[in-house]
């Protein structure tokens, strides 16, 4: 497959179909946000396009446009839920740079002071996740 | 100084008052890109809104948009100027995810299959960036 091509069956793609569950936190015509089940800091999450874009390379401007604005309200909102110090917005594009589900997605880490970022590839315990997603969710509309 | 607040003589916004030199390689009415001093990869560069904001969560919405959409051009121009494999795109919040200049900036750094990011805090040869700029200049045009 070249790199810029589209493959309807990554897992995002099955998330936004409904195919396999995820634990949402916001919603809307054109984003979706959920938690990542590989957190890298409690409360990691993530925020994708509806529409179907590899990477930034290929997001049309309005899909970039709406899913930034859903990034902007969920870093408010992990700061609060998570008395955080501070945020991390990371967007991959392509393997090189650490992609791996092909997709659009951007990152949002929420930080504490002197507390590092946990490496990549370890998977989360599904109740604190859970129990993280519902303390965004209780932040987006308080 | 509480976190909230906009610090004016952050070396950005000394950078947009043309108090100290840049590397530049875009400008409009909202924002400007130029390249990082400290490059942690060839052709690391930097996008900034010319309205004063601490980070992400004093953005305005209009200043935000503006500078994706810079992101995403400049991203795609730094992919065809180094010849890159991939990008990975940074925005820091807050001391606690790393940020140093409390202005908002998007990291851009081009990525190379197997090459890692490089440390930061190293001062770049100041040639070689000025070489980098200009490479990135004229893919923008291109």
């Amino acid at each position: 497959m070249s790199n810029s091509e589209y493959d309807t069956n990554n897992i995002f793609a099955k998330i936004l179909r409904g195919e396999i569950p995820a634990h949402k936190i916001y919603e809307d015509d054109e984003t979706l946000a959920f938690m990542d089940i590989m957190p890298r800091g409690e409360g990691h999450c993530l925020v994708i396009p509806k529409s179907p874009a590899r990477n930034i390379f290929d997001m049309e401007p309005d899909s970039l446009i709406a899913v930034t604005k859903v990034v902007q309200r969920v870093s408010k909102a992990v700061m609060a839920a998570f008395n955080a110090d501070g945020v991390t917005i990371q967007q991959l594009n392509e393997a090189a740079s650490g992609q791996e589900v092909f997709h659009y997605h951007c990152h949002i880490i929420p930080r504490h002071d002197g507390v590092k970022v946990g490496p990549p590839g370890i998977m989360g315990d599904g109740e604190q996740i859970a129990a993280n997603a519902e303390r965004i969710r209780a932040a987006l509309i308080s």
